[in-house]
């Protein structure tokens, strides 16, 4: 376990390798469990009230009582323990463990909170370098406006990239692209636009996206459905995400975007998040 | 918990209460993770080989490496300890807890296996006097062959039906019916004619519908598709599953199919069933 040493669970503080759970938590049985991963940046969260919105939605989706935590309280106390510095503070509220497995479950759901903090570079090679993603058919559920725990496509998505000598996975619906396979994805036309997928539940309204549409400033920015055909001849495209921030995608299915290298404009977002998070541009060399 | 007192869990038998895994296990964090219930009567196992099969090859669609575990003896065992006459055996098998979370996972996912047993009558009151259910838009992943334990849609729907004073939930998209929310679905039409939707990634290869085809005899069986109009004209219905076995459909969404009874071509089907799984006719009088 390279997890960072405490996790919280269900009102305590302990070492990863003592927490432990039910197999009957319905968040093992049904997966019926909803997640948010809050980065962290020279020991501060970011944009966690979204993330904390974001949550609320999905558990009202899930029909999941809110537990009555302090959740900032908690990822504060994280941050402490584990000295955390960068990285990431994951979060996982279940429908909790109520007695026999049945589908329906007791009227009101009472969850279970599982916690924990993964030190990690956020700003690093991906985010200098760029990466390749393949595309894959989009075969995940239909509501994926909520961030469930459900994620056996994504997890294929990944495994079939690693295979394939890429990094990720762009995924589609019928050459339609819904979304990389934990980022959103954006892409520049020649004309200097940027073109986001428009939110619905085909999708996930991630807290970055949302970040960098406030951040993007006098650059134009379109919110609909595009094609893998207008990926492909696209002059940049990045994703978005909490753990990557501003990903360069260089390439898909083996074929350039653009001219293969981090563009300009995707430059201009990465400066302008990590603006935003604090970090110190001049120290980034490569931006 | 009413599950009944010995679990099986990584190689112990435990007693339930103290069944523990960790939050890191790939089944929690990612619902990578398929299942197989198994019905037991007069403590023998029914259909154990199809149920076998079919976890091999959800194991397969997963990636995840079948465990070298002799399934048939831990079965008995479970069995034996619990001294299960008639409910179900549980079979949950995850890709295993693998350090840090990431969607990757290792080359070789090595499994979790969880089995529990559940004693409950199977030939019981929905048998006799029937089910109803509501009708709901289909929200699975797009591999509903593969029996894994993303099962959101599924608790929602039958939420959803217990709100509106039904047993289960009829899934369907754009009004052409999958399955019910745990069960396959049948329709007997005017002519006696079965109907069950063909296989395929839609729906799952259910093993009771398996059976049931192999026991109607000279009743005529159709594979196809159908919509839920042609559920509310139909003669009959019924819902096919290991838990509830033969299930009479009596009405879906607050109306009645053919007049409201367990029919008779459906009472034939059961009878097939009971008499399969070694039960005693003549001791059911309602049938």
């Amino acid at each position: 376990m390279s997890e960072t040493d405490w996790i919280y669970l269900n009102g305590e503080f302990l070492p990863a390798s003592e927490a432990r759970i039910s197999p009957f938590d319905r968040g093992f049985l049904f997966a019926q469990s909803v997640y948010e991963v809050t980065s962290v940046y020279a020991g501060k969260l970011i944009d966690y009230e979204p993330h904390m919105e974001r949550l609320r939605r999905s558990l009202a989706g899930l029909e999941i009582v809110p537990p009555e935590i302090d959740f900032a309280a908690v990822h504060r106390e994280l941050i402490m323990r584990n000295q955390l510095q960068e990285g990431l503070i994951y979060l996982q509220v279940t429908a909790g463990e109520h007695g026999p497995r049945d589908f329906y479950g007791p009227e009101t759901l009472t969850p279970s909170v599982f916690m924990f903090a993964s030190a990690r570079k956020l700003i690093g090679d991906a985010a200098r370098d760029g990466i390749t993603a393949i595309s894959q058919e989009d075969t995940r559920w239909k509501r994926r406006d909520y961030k469930t725990t459900q994620l056996v496509s994504q997890s294929l998505a990944y495994r079939a990239a690693r295979r394939a000598g890429a990094t990720t996975a762009i995924m589609h619906e019928d050459g339609i692209i819904t979304e990389a396979a934990s980022a959103n994805l954006w892409i520049i036309t020649a004309d200097g636009v940027l073109i986001t997928r428009h939110l619905s539940s085909a999708l996930l309204p991630g807290i970055t996206r949302a970040r960098v549409q406030a951040l993007v400033g006098n650059i134009k920015v379109e919110e609909r459905a595009f094609s893998l055909a207008e990926l492909r001849s696209a002059s940049e495209a990045f994703t978005s995400s909490t753990g990557a921030m501003i990903a360069p995608l260089l390439a898909v299915d083996g074929q350039s975007i653009g001219d293969g290298k981090p563009g300009p404009v995707t430059r201009k977002v990465q400066a302008a998040y990590y603006e935003f998070i604090g970090a110190n541009l001049s120290a980034i060399d490569w931006l």
